[in-house]
């Protein structure tokens, strides 16, 4: 049997999402709260490899399991093994060839910005400092461009292992709350880093360093280091993984 | 001369606002991070006791200094020499006869609780549970009674001071988003641990333990205990406090 978990976690102490020989990673964390509450070694395959420090509300992971087991003692039995920074949100059994990261469509992640001249702690481990010069309709303008397919290659990061580098972007959303500027993008795949060097080169034209135009020949495929820099990991949150509806409602 | 500082912070790690013999308190904390910018010893007095856990987003404390000091100075260098869950939001020259809390007319708090079956442990730090069968007009027809003036001995903490127990309460705001109830109270004063008391009162009666009746009741002056359990500090933000407008913009 196949069963989801849908997770939520606070990046700040972790290593990423993936299991790492020499930090702790919420994989990892995940599988041994899991493996307590089973009795059994459990391996988990997450939807997403956030990096460090990326907070997550709806990553998703899949294990098998050979018997069964009740939606609400998953939830809260694995609960009570985790550390208060991750949480296990929503579980269900699936069918047998659901796979989190194979039966995906997408995902959605949130970059939050602040404009403060000091960032309230009550928000700070999940916003990131944007430029006070940074004007949110040119970055609005530049951000209308990411729509449809492109070569993201100038915004890889080193390390990622794709074979190439288009992806499809279903839409972006912005949204100004006092300070704060938080922007959205769904799409059906992001290469490694993808989204915060976005937020990076979308930061660069918000202050007029970089045209709008020059932003959206960056998406025509432009060599790695012709983007901006790498914003903040902390500003960064995994959303949701989106499935077909009679897959996951 | 007598500057004012506006100070928010994640009450988590400290015994609350004022400083004490045997624990970490947010006025010491902020008492020697001024020192060390400043190069001698500062007293600062606070307009509110935050309890221990209690955040604030708008804490407001003067002290007197014998030298000029411009606001950016005191705003970015005492910042830089805090934690990272207390900050300096605003600073400012005040003056001569302004006391944070003798100058104050009244104070605003915000108590936050979520009806989630799990609380995303995003906002679980400043969320506290919510009784899933509570029900949200039922809690605003109780804190409805609220506003005007009453002898609010029911709703203190042992270890107050108070010389008596009426205080005037201004105003009180709902709001609810998504799996979230957020509450806010105004008022010229509050006893000590009053609003969580008043908090978890209002759950009382949001899940039928309790009538509005009752409720009504014990803002006649009743006896401590007859109220109901404190709710938890972390659910509770002092969000603002208010001045006359020619005091504090």
């Amino acid at each position: 049997m196949i069963y989801r978990l849908t997770l939520a976690y606070r990046g700040t102490a972790y290593a990423g999402w993936q299991r790492q020989a020499n930090a702790v990673a919420v994989q990892q964390v995940v599988e041994e709260a899991l493996a307590k509450l089973l009795g059994e070694e459990v391996r988990i395959f997450g939807a997403g490899r956030t990096d460090a420090g990326v907070h997550a509300r709806g990553q998703v992971a899949h294990f098998p399991l050979a018997r069964e087991f009740p939606r609400r003692g998953l939830v809260h039995g694995v609960n009570a093994f985790l550390p208060e920074d991750i949480r296990v949100i929503d579980a269900a059994r699936m069918p047998d060839d659901f796979h989190a990261l194979r039966s995906a469509l997408g995902k959605r992640y949130l970059y939050r910005w602040s404009q403060a001249e000091v960032i309230c702690p009550l928000v700070a481990p999940l916003v990131a400092p944007l430029d006070r010069r940074a004007e949110l309709p040119r970055m609005m303008a530049a951000a209308d461009w990411l729509v449809g397919r492109h070569d993201f290659s100038a915004f890889a990061l080193a390390g990622g292992s794709h074979r190439h580098a288009t992806r499809r972007i279903f839409g972006v959303g912005w949204r100004r709350q006092g300070p704060e500027i938080w922007w959205w993008i769904e799409g059906e795949g992001f290469l490694r880093g993808m989204v915060r060097s976005l937020a990076g080169t979308l930061e660069e034209v918000g202050t007029g360093r970089r045209s709008v135009e020059d932003f959206r020949r960056l998406l025509q495929g432009a060599a790695r280091g012709a983007a901006g820099p790498t914003a903040p990991a902390h500003g960064l949150v995994l959303e949701r993984v989106l499935y077909s509806p009679d897959v996951v409602a």
